[in-house]
């Protein structure tokens, strides 16, 4: 996600020419549109399964605490073992719902998240999905070509125990 | 970060024997404790550069959406270019944080985030730095153990535009 201010339109009109590599990678919008969505409208990703190795990879970079890269530190933790960082579960749960295709092409950036809680841990071998919930859509007022959709995360482990929740402003686009 | 709800301590005294792999590396609790800080605290970060190539290993991964990864079709959107994805910036932002050293041994997780906003867009070549001030401390009722602390996030870039703004609840420890 990224933010989204500027007037120049995202996408231009595809054209499947095969010429610019880019089209085959960002101009199919095949996802929906603003209009395409209602309030309530609820979509399910696939999974993932969190290994160890992606768990410490993640955190050595972005968050290097006991407990998400040392073993042995992580059995005194409150946790009793390595979890995955709460970044990675965010960031994950994104990417679910991104493969789902109802952003493809038509999301244009987010403005941020609210009500981010990280309700249980993540541990290795943990399989996430997530539940995706339309909750508030706001025309943009100065700008015709968008809008503004609050979506509700919820991401589960495979016990379906709810682990992650928020919401996320995207900014999408409308049809011309 | 990740979610603290266990009545198990996350230290233990610190034994330095060297006789564990995890005494150097988790027991040397240099952080502050809860007791340690004050509303209006304010710690300032070093600074880290994103390259092109660290923003599209990251999309690639968990947002890999085509003005994070495809030079050629972030030209057509609204940003011009390649930006990095939000969640990267969140995350590094908590890196260079961890990396002051107030959280190190002391932080035992996280409850989650608010007010998460992505004010400006990070293009390759970006240097970052954040300042983070102790917003709220809230005692635990139930565990004499550890209270939780509200700290704002604010990240700007090199020409000190801020480009990212959060709040984030960390579990943090209190001396026996």
């Amino acid at each position: 996600m990224a933010q989204a201010s500027s007037n120049k339109m995202f996408l231009k009109v595809p054209k499947l020419t095969g010429k610019s590599p880019s089209s085959y990678t960002s101009n199919m919008n095949s996802g929906k549109y603003f209009d395409d969505l209602s309030v309530g409208d609820t979509f399910e990703t696939g999974g993932i399964t969190l290994t160890e190795g992606a768990i410490i990879d993640f955190a050595l970079t972005h968050d290097p605490q006991p407990f998400h890269v040392n073993r042995v530190a992580a059995t005194e933790s409150i946790f009793g073992g390595i979890i995955a960082s709460g970044f990675q579960t965010i960031a994950l749960t994104f990417r679910l719902f991104r493969d789902t295709g109802v952003l493809t092409g038509t999301n244009m950036g987010g403005h941020g998240m609210d009500e981010v809680r990280w309700l249980a841990p993540v541990f290795p071998g943990d399989t996430l999905h997530a539940s995706v919930t339309v909750e508030v859509l706001t025309p943009s007022r100065s700008k015709p070509d968008r809008g503004t959709v609050r979506f509700r995360y919820r991401t589960y482990n495979q016990n379906d125990v709810k682990v992650l929740s928020m919401t996320m402003d995207h900014v999408m686009a409308r049809p011309k």
